[in-house]
């Protein structure tokens, strides 16, 4: 793992990076080809072995490298990344030549460990995804339901707390940077939300 | 529709009231026996018609009611409601003798205009949906695919723009009070963050 701050993350709490909703890159590569494109349907749809859900239209390139290699990689961006995320979801990879959407917008990227699939430096979540063949799902609602092989984490944002929980976490001494971290949500039109303020639920039970 | 506020979404932008990765509250009846749970797990499939996936847990009381009647609600809480959420997600319907979880926490609501499902007030959005029979998916996975028949919203944070778009919007004079609508997504245990601030893409591209 390329990154000083990514570390490995308990496949079992691999959900935990999704379970909030935020808006992914899906990262993919097949026969010397590869793409990236943003995706902000998915799902985890399973605890341990993890697995998710993620909607990949048929017009997209994306949609023929993973259905060609079987495997994609989910990367989760931040509000830092929020002018890269709206580029490569506004433009299609298929008509590139002799270049693609990595070269193209300056995207640099570390290799995966389980599957052969580019991840995104500057995320910060990662899931490496191995399709499970549903033809009736992915043919009637492009719909693509994946098993997690690994799954990595920014540390400073995902890390463990002192009960041994694993979860987001985006406040902190140097909230500036934090507030750079904090992952994103589309609403349309290139408008995100930031994950925002944390509340606490149980307290007045 | 019962609320002031409460204003019908047209169906095909239906998809932007969840598009954002809220938790929502799954409303459901049959046979005079109703329940509510918190479900993290949705996600819009389609535009138009409008479809979404919700994750149902076969141990759940909502389970048996949404398969029985074929229907359920999608109902979009917010911060104002954040103990309400997390008593109807730590508890279950199918043991209580002679009431429900709405009078047991109590819940008030309105009636669903498509379907037969109660709706629970003081949320932000609401879906009617009816189920599309998937068995495979539903026993396999846990995975309901649903049509949209119904949606409405709290027009105070869902609402056409100036350029005539549907989105959801949390900032304005009385700020305190949009802080309290706003919608929410689960970390664990308890504890959500709040959808958080605007950013703009594409200014800059």
């Amino acid at each position: 793992m390329e990154k000083t701050y990514t570390r490995n993350i308990p496949l079992a709490k691999a959900y935990r990076l999704l379970n909030h909703g935020p808006t992914i890159l899906v990262t993919s590569s097949h026969a010397g080809k590869q793409n990236i494109m943003a995706a902000a349907w998915n799902v985890p749809l399973d605890f341990d072995p993890p697995k998710i859900i993620v909607v990949i239209d048929k017009k997209t390139y994306t949609r023929e490298l993973i259905e060609a290699s079987g495997t994609f990689a989910i990367n989760i961006p931040c509000v830092a990344q929020l002018e890269q995320v709206y580029k490569v979801g506004t433009s299609s990879g298929r008509d590139l030549k002799d270049t693609d959407k990595f070269a193209l917008h300056g995207l640099e990227t570390f290799p995966a460990r389980e599957i052969d699939v580019p991840l995104l430096k500057g995320c910060v979540g990662w899931l490496e995804c191995r399709i499970i063949p549903e033809p009736h799902n992915q043919d009637t609602y492009d719909l693509f339901i994946a098993e997690v092989v690994a799954a990595y984490a920014d540390e400073r944002v995902f890390s463990q707390d002192d009960n041994g929980q694993y979860h987001w976490h985006f406040e902190g001494y140097d909230q500036e940077m934090y507030d750079k971290l904090r992952t994103i949500h589309h609403v349309a039109g290139g408008s995100f939300f930031a994950t925002g303020e944390v509340h606490q639920a149980g307290h007045t039970a």
